[in-house]
């Protein structure tokens, strides 16, 4: 028996990611769960900010950002640039995050984040409390230590998703795609 | 050191969901990762889903759909919802899962699902491989074992991620909205 609710942004477990912008000189951190996979290929994921948001100034203006992956040991920091303004302090150095420069944007990259995927802005919608920033993917940049130079796999146990407004770990692999039919 | 690779949709951990769309008589359930928040008030969410589904053609005609969240329990119906085609066979049928009123939408809730949103198509995007579908939520259904009347918890460890192919197990809370400023 199921209890009926008020809606709310409700969808779960949901992703939870530090998106860099801005530049070398200028550049800010937000963090984002308001997002998802829209399209295969060309890769394309949306961001939704709110137009309040420091970001969403920079990302407005030079059409790029970067999304970085949010492990179990980033998730306080993570945490710490979902509470802050980039108006008032600059979260790169205020948390001790490395800029890395990235391949194909002028926004930098997280060092500390193990994959970082290179966004360019195709669409921009407009809605009631947030604004959707329709990207593509043009660059993924992942660590050595998940590498193998040919391939990447983001081992088990790593990553961090939300669930209703808690950070919550991401644990084993239940099974590959197809594994209900395999024999 | 990261090493470049090829953009592909690597956004991670995203939602694996169960969409349950068409009316009492003629319905489907697709599975989706390719979906995310992008509003807040009105809650609103995308799903992505390619031409080519029989799911596409219900969920364009009626304008509806149900995402019903995906616990460890379901997650190998999840998988089988996944590979085979509503034009096929009939998924609640063939798979045991039983058809459960909706509150708003026409289309049936998946009753062993614990949290069913139910969505009305709002906008709808056409990609270059996938359509994305952004509805709004119009009702959330709980599971009253997730809830006390009042509010609903989604416990740990009971819901599914998934991550490059994979389906992962969602773990325990690291910590809430704003724990790392928290005295």
């Amino acid at each position: 028996m199921k209890n009926n609710f008020k809606p709310t942004a409700s969808l779960a477990p949901v992703p939870v990611v530090m998106v860099s912008c801005g530049d070398e000189d200028c550049s800010d951190i937000i963090t984002v769960a308001w997002m998802g996979t829209v399209n295969s290929e060309p890769p394309m994921l949306s961001v939704s900010i709110r137009k309040s948001r420091y970001s969403y100034e920079l990302i407005a203006k030079n059409g790029e950002f970067v999304v970085n992956l949010v492990t179990k040991s980033l998730a306080k920091v993570c945490d710490k640039c979902g509470v802050t303004s980039g108006r008032d302090i600059d979260k790169f150095k205020e948390f001790n995050l490395n800029k890395e420069k990235s391949e194909k944007v002028k926004a930098p990259r997280i060092a500390e984040s193990p994959v970082s995927l290179e966004c360019v802005v195709k669409n921009k919608i407009e809605m009631n409390t947030h604004v959707m920033f329709i990207a593509e993917i043009v660059n993924v940049a992942v660590d050595e230590n998940y590498s193998n130079g040919v391939s990447y796999r983001i081992p088990d146990n790593e990553l961090v998703a939300y669930v209703q407004s808690r950070y919550v770990a991401v644990g084993d692999t239940i099974g590959t795609f197809g594994f209900s039919v395999k024999k």
